[in-house]
């Protein structure tokens, strides 16, 4: 059994900073950086890329709608030319500083409103997938399995990659649990750490109602931007290593 | 006798225009591309680059300071590590961009009150230099003849090309007047062609003092957000041909 | 009959700049003055408050999204905490700005996709006319009758204003015709003037299906960031006066 | 003998968060609250001036240049009418928050780069007491004495306010220490603590070299964005206390 652990990374702007950087770079094999648009100014991608390459760690370009002020968490309409313009633009940016420090971007991953939205908007999915394929086809994007930027990355013949989050409620039929709703987020290091060993071996997890639901993933998330992100994270990371799953970046 | 003929273009941002594009791109022989951070956002970039690429015209990043408020126009205190970092997040950009619609850049153009300070500054010159250097050292810097970053970037073999501003006055020791001054910028078309023809066949230009002084330049510079800069323009390039000069790209 | 004549203005930012401002302010009676948050920066904020009172012409303090890449016209999810923070601090800065320039906001008219959704949605609606309340609530908001907003605002005890498009295409039932649809704009002045004075004398309007609607309206807003702006505006004002409307800011 | 403490608080943006708000406003008499430029979104003003207002701390414009990405800490030529403006967009829109939150700004104290500009240079420092004066002129101006911005305010008719740093290491001329040199900012919460007790009792602290200074303060500034900030405010406060030295804010 071989999974990839991601984890978004230099989420900092300017004199802020978002999590321990370092400590989690030891712990993933996967840093979704992020590229300016909801966080990340350049210094900060050139210093998280070229400590990912010290670590051997995979790069992955993580694009977002241009809203600082609320982090890209905010829903947007932006016309799909827009929208793919500015995927490029981070997607180029990330790449080349990745480039000068010695390695590159291996993936796309995009960031909480967007990712949400082109889980089920084929407009805004498709300015995401023509991006990638405008600048590199051979570059997955990582995401919800099943969801419709799936199918429109499929049928453009740009590559994904299916992400499972271990720290997150599913409901029976394989959906996120709103989080919103109570218990939609786990904290508790050891039961995200059983549940990311059952996602990596048995390729299922138990739903809010305890029912069992088939997890497909190639990639687990951690998150990095709690109090307790990096605990929880090596607690993951050690417990998958326990049970014999191989940490191996997919790209 | 060869000459190039650049202009600044792309620098709208969102609902904003600022100079004819499409007109000056039948004009110029290259295009110095506004990248984001004085002015310019992703899908401006992208339909600049296409209409480059479709006319032919080489392709520059107009790197900048991080200034949308003041067009990067005002002078700034950046750590050199933060501005070499910001130099090649912009040129990877626009690179990118420009090589998704079929083109690359060929160039790099620093603007405003960068392209002024790394005329004197060892400092921030050394950045811009190291960014260009970091990404493709054989890129080359378009800048004033003689000044520091000339020097800096020699000494990092990185190649410069030296341009002449036509409708500048300049000093007699080869300089050009500060725009405050009385007279600095010259707006009759038919005397800033017979500038530029000059500069072209004779390598030289008439000073504010009517001294002759050379101007060794293998490009020259006509703006492009003034009313009339697109006649402007127009007419230097009658003219340049009309002497018989070559137009056509550095790079 | 009297009517108020309303345009935005100071929509520029930094080098940037959207429509002859001085010339509308010969012609309007109130000026919907740019905040800085879609568009606006303070030195354009100071000098189109100074001209207006000038000219003896009402400022009102046109709120929007923070949205500078997309001019305040994408519609986006925000908090009403958060929205409502936002326009208390744009209501606030040029209130001030205008006050030390020797006059004051008088009104309040929201932006772009702001104005739209809150003419359907209460949460936002009442994040806006908190803000209002918050800061003086006997300021009124300008905007469409019979919308959300305009009850939301008499619940609250927030006085509002009923403006008409006198270029825009009316529904039979007395709502505007989309952008998106073709005859939604009207851009001959002769036949947007005779709307104009319909609209004052007779309180109606001619829908696009030809059929007549009553449109209350103490004021008709006219369009400033078209290339015939000012020509289609002073043909409203003309025609007004000609007919004896007597133009009167309502604030 | 009365002193004041203030400290800056509210300079996050978004998601991002710069020391404990809450912790320092119990401990400090007056709050330099940011205002959006280099720090401060309107959310966050308003609940910093909400707690201000809750805990009877006076509340003061902390104004700064236009530089989010780099904290307002980059020295910047701006013209003085922009500066100006910028200043009193900033200064009226906290006032406006502040008041709607019952509470109102009774100083303004630059921050950053611009804090130290206006130490020497008189157009810049014009500009903010320009702005001071057309908003409310009876509002201090709380910065170092002796400086250059005082000297300006006085002029103008606008009051200042001195301020010593507790932490921070003086010259025998009395200016503080640059940054950058060894020992210019001193950690020890009971040296800190004792400087500020002298300070306020006997209007001197020892300079590097030894020697007593006079400084003629009625604020002492504490630091905020430290890891330690906050007990070394309370020892500053717990020892300022017992000394016998009263807690007032001037404003």
């Amino acid at each position: 059994m071989v999974i990839d652990l991601n984890a978004d990374l230099g989420e900092g702007f300017g004199i802020w900073r978002l999590g321990d950087d370092l400590a989690l770079l030891d712990i993933v094999t996967s840093a979704n950086v992020a590229c300016g648009f909801h966080a990340g100014d350049p210094v900060t991608i050139r210093r998280t890329c070229a400590a990912a390459v010290d670590r051997g760690v995979s790069i992955g370009a993580q694009v977002s709608y241009r809203d600082l002020a609320h982090f890209g968490r905010r829903e947007m309409e932006v016309e799909p030319e827009e929208l793919c313009a500015e995927v490029l633009y981070q997607l180029a940016a990330v790449d080349g500083i990745a480039r000068a420090m010695g390695g590159r971007v291996s993936y796309v991953k995009p960031h909480g409103a967007l990712y949400n939205r082109i889980c089920r908007d084929p407009g805004q999915a498709a300015a995401v997938v023509d991006a990638v394929a405008d600048y590199d086809p051979t570059l997955p994007i990582l995401t919800l399995p099943g969801s419709v930027v799936h199918g429109v990355a499929a049928a453009e013949g740009v590559p994904t990659i299916a992400e499972a989050f271990a720290d997150r409620a599913y409901t029976p039929s394989g959906a996120l649990v709103p989080r919103r709703e109570p218990g939609a987020v786990i904290h508790d290091p050891a039961a995200v750490s059983a549940r990311a060993v059952r996602m990596a071996l048995d390729k299922s997890v138990l739903a809010a109602d305890g029912s069992q639901v088939e997890v497909l993933a190639r990639s687990i998330c951690v998150h990095g931007d709690t109090p307790d992100a990096v605990r929880l994270a090596q607690a993951v990371r050690d417990q998958l290593l326990e049970a014999g799953v191989v940490l191996q970046a997919f790209a």
